[in-house]
C-alpha cells in the first residue's frame, strides 16, 4: 500500500469500487527488475494492465511491450513505444492480424505450431520468430494449462523449418506459470533450451535469444522472493546451461510490474448471518466480485490481502462475496478469510496488490454494474 | 438454431465473435412458460441478457422484470416496464440504490437478512418485501451456493419482522438452480414455502406470493424437458402443499426465455497439435473464449452445442480454448469435444443457446479484444 494512494484516497474519496493504481510503484518495479536481470530486455506484458498511463510510463522508460492483440499493439505504438519495441507475443493469431501487426512496423512474432508458422510465413515474410515450449508451471498459483507451448522435440523442428519459410527464428520462449513462487522453476526450461539451441547449431541455425517469459510474482498474502534473487537463480541457470555462449534475454513482467503498485477500495454492501448455527461462518458482500475485476479469485487461485478500518479489533472467520446475483460469484470461501467482527454495511475496504488482472477482465455490464473504474497517479 | 438467425448470418456476414439473438424466439419462449404457468406473472431476470430490443420486446408482450441493479431497473424503464412490474431481487444491496429504486417508483423487494430488512425498512418505507430461502440446488447444472437465502426458520421470522418495521411481507422466493433439469426441483422448496406460509398466518401475518425463481433450462448438447412439463410438475407440487390457499406466483425465467434464441458465430483461428504423440488431442482455438462471453464454461459447467461447415464428415476429439494469452481460458478438456478433422483456421463455427449469460458477462477488454459484439434481429 503506497503512500501516494493513501493520500489519494483519503483526499478523494473516490466511488467504489475502484482501482488506484501508483504510477511511481510501477517505474520501481521497472527499476528492480532492471537491476535484477541487468541482461534482459524487459517486454511489459500489456495484458496484465493496458491502463494507458502505465504504458505510457514504461514506455518513457524504455521499456518494450508483449502484446496479446492488435488493439495491445496499438496501444503500445500510442503510448510511444516504436514498433521494434513490440513483440507479437500471442500464439494464437488471425491471420489478418498478423498481417495488420506487420503493417504497422511489428517483426517479433511468437508461436508454438507449424499452422501458426504459415500464417506467419505468409502475412508477416521474413519477420523474427520464437517458438514457444510446454513446461508445466509447477509452483505457479495461476494455473498454467497445455494450451501454449509444444513439446521440445517439435519445438526444434519447428524453428529449423521457420528458416525453410523465409523466416528469422531468433530462439525460444517459455513461460513458468504467472505468481511463479519458486525462483528454480527456470531452471529445467533452460536446459530445454539450451539442448534446442544445439540440435539447431547443429542443422545450421544460429539462435540467439531465450524469451524466459513472465511468472514474477507480486505480494498478496504471503511474501514473495525479491526481483533480485530471481535474477540470481535465473543468471545462474542460464550459465549452467549455456555456459560461454550465453544467449541474448527479454522478460515479460506483467504481474510483477503492476500486481503490488494498485489497490481496489471497494464498499461492503452487506455482512449477513443466514442461519441460527453460531458455527455457521457470516458472509460479507462486496461491491466488487469476480465480474467486477477480481476474475482471478476463480477457484480461489490469487488470494489477495484485505485491509479494513477496524484491522486490529476481534475478527472472525466469515465467506466473502461479490455484488452479483450469481452464485458463483464468491470469492474466498474454501480459503477461510477472517475479517473484523465491527465490519459492516458502508465501511470501505481494500484490496491489496491488485493492480494487474482487474481492470480489463472486468465485465462490461454484468448484473448493469460498470466496469472497475480506475485511477493512475 | 432459428432460420431468422441462419438468413442473418448468411446474408450479412457480421464479423466474429458476434451473438445473434432472434427477439421472434425471445416471444415463443414468453408464450410458451406463460401458457406453461397460466397463474404466474413472469418476471424476466433481466441479467441473462439486458440488451435493450429482447427488453422491449418482452415488455410489449407484457412481461415484468427481475433486476439485480439501479441500472438494471433503469434499462427495464426504458423498455417500457412501469415501475409496479419491475422486481428488485437482488439480496445484497446499497442503502443509495436502495433509496435510488424507490425513487425510481420500485415497491418489491427481495432479502434474506435482517440487515437488508433494516436497509429497506429505512430507504424503501412500506414496500412490498419477499424473503429468499436457501435451496440445495441439486440437479442444476450451474453451481448453486449458499450465497442467497437463509433457513426457513429465519425466514419465518423475517417476514414477520418486517411487519414490525412497517413493509408488508408478501411471501418467499427461492431458486433452484439454473439450468436446473429435474422438474421435482421445485417441490421441496414449495413444501418449506407453505410451512412458511402456515407460520406466518399463526402470527398474523397472511403472505400471498410465492416467487419460484428460475431455473427453467435451455438446450445445450442434450435435450432438456418442455416448459409445460415443468408448468405441470410445478403445479401439481403447489396443489400438494398450499391446498385451497393457492398463493399468488411468479417466475423470473433467464436462461429459458433467451438461451435458445441466441447463437455465436466464431472463426476457428488455429489448429494445432502440441506434440508428436498421436494419442493427444488437438487444440481447437476460437476468437471467442471464457473472457469474452463464454464465461459460464467455467469449470465446464455449461456445456454448448457447436456446429460446423464440415459437420458429418469425418471427426476427432479435440480441445477447445479462447483467443487469449491466459491459459485459463480453456473451454472444454475435461468434457471430450468431438470436432471435424476438415475443421481448419478461418473456418466460422456456431455455438448454440448462447443467448444468456454472453453478452454481459464478456470482458471489457481483455487482452484487447472487444466485448462481445450483439445483433438483435
Amino acid at each position: 500500500m503506497t503512500d501516494r494512494i493513501i493520500r489519494f484516497l483519503r483526499d478523494r474519496r473516490p466511488s467504489t469500487p475502484c482501482v488506484v493504481v501508483d504510477l511511481d510503484r510501477v517505474e520501481e518495479n521497472y527499476r528492480a527488475l532492471a537491476g535484477a536481470l541487468p541482461n534482459s530486455r524487459i517486454f511489459y506484458a500489456v495484458k496484465a494492465n493496458p491502463g494507458a498511463p502505465v504504458l505510457k510510463r514504461l514506455a518513457d522508460l524504455g521499456s518494450c511491450f508483449d502484446t496479446a492483440s492488435v488493439p495491445e499493439i496499438e496501444m503500445a505504438l500510442a503510448a510511444g513505444a516504436t514498433p521494434d519495441r513490440i513483440s507479437f507475443g500471442n500464439t494464437i493469431k488471425k491471420q489478418g492480424d498478423i498481417a495488420r501487426a506487420y503493417q504497422l512496423g511489428v517483426r517479433l512474432y511468437a508461436y508454438d505450431s507449424v499452422e501458426e508458422l504459415e500464417k506467419i510465413a505468409a502475412s508477416a515474410p521474413g519477420s523474427k520468430v520464437f517458438c514457444r515450449i510446454l513446461t508445466d508451471g509447477a509452483g505457479a498459483e495461476w494455473p498454467l494449462s497445455r494450451k501454449f507451448g509444444c513439446v521440445p522435440e517439435m519445438a526444434q523442428d519447428l524453428l529449423v523449418k521457420a528458416a525453410d519459410f523465409g523466416l528469422q527464428p531468433v530462439g525460444v520462449s517459455f513461460h513458468v506459470g504467472s505468481q511463479q513462487c519458486n525462483v528454480e522453476a527456470w531452471d529445467g526450461a533452460l536446459a530445454q533450451a539450451a539442448a534446442i539451441f544445439r540440435h539447431c547449431e547443429a542443422n545450421g541455425i544460429e539462435l540467439s535469444l531465450v524469451n524466459l517469459g513472465g511468472g514474477f510474482p507480486t505480494r498478496y498474502r504471503n511474501g514473495v522472493p525479491t526481483a533480485e534473487i530471481y535474477g540470481r537463480a535465473i543468471d545462474a541457470s542460464l550459465k549452467r546451461h549455456f555456459g560461454n555462449h550465453m544467449p541474448d534475454t527479454i522478460i515479460e513482467p506483467g504481474r510483477g510490474m503492476v500486481g503490488d503498485a494498485g489497490i481496489i477500495e471497494s464498499e461492503v454492501v452487506l455482512v449477513a448471518r443466514k442461519s441460527y448455527d453460531a458455527d455457521e461462518r457470516p458472509w460479507v458482500y462486496l461491491d466488487v466480485g469476480k465480474f467486477g475485476g477480481l476474475a482471478e479469485t476463480m477457484d480461489e487461485s490469487i488470494r489477495y490481502q484485505i485491509s479494513t478500518p477496524h484491522d486490529g479489533g476481534e475478527d472472525q472467520p466469515v465467506i466473502i462475496a461479490g455484488p452479483t446475483c450469481d452464485s458463483a460469484d464468491v470469492l474466498y470461501e474454501k480459503n477461510v478469510y477472517r475479517l473484523p467482527t465491527a465490519l459492516k454495511a458502508g465501511d470501505r475496504v481494500r484490496i491489496l496488490s491488485t493492480g494487474a488482472y482487474t481492470t480489463s477482465y472486468s465485465a462490461v455490464n454484468f448484473n448493469g454494474f460498470a466496469p472497475l473504474a480506475a485511477h493512475y497517479i
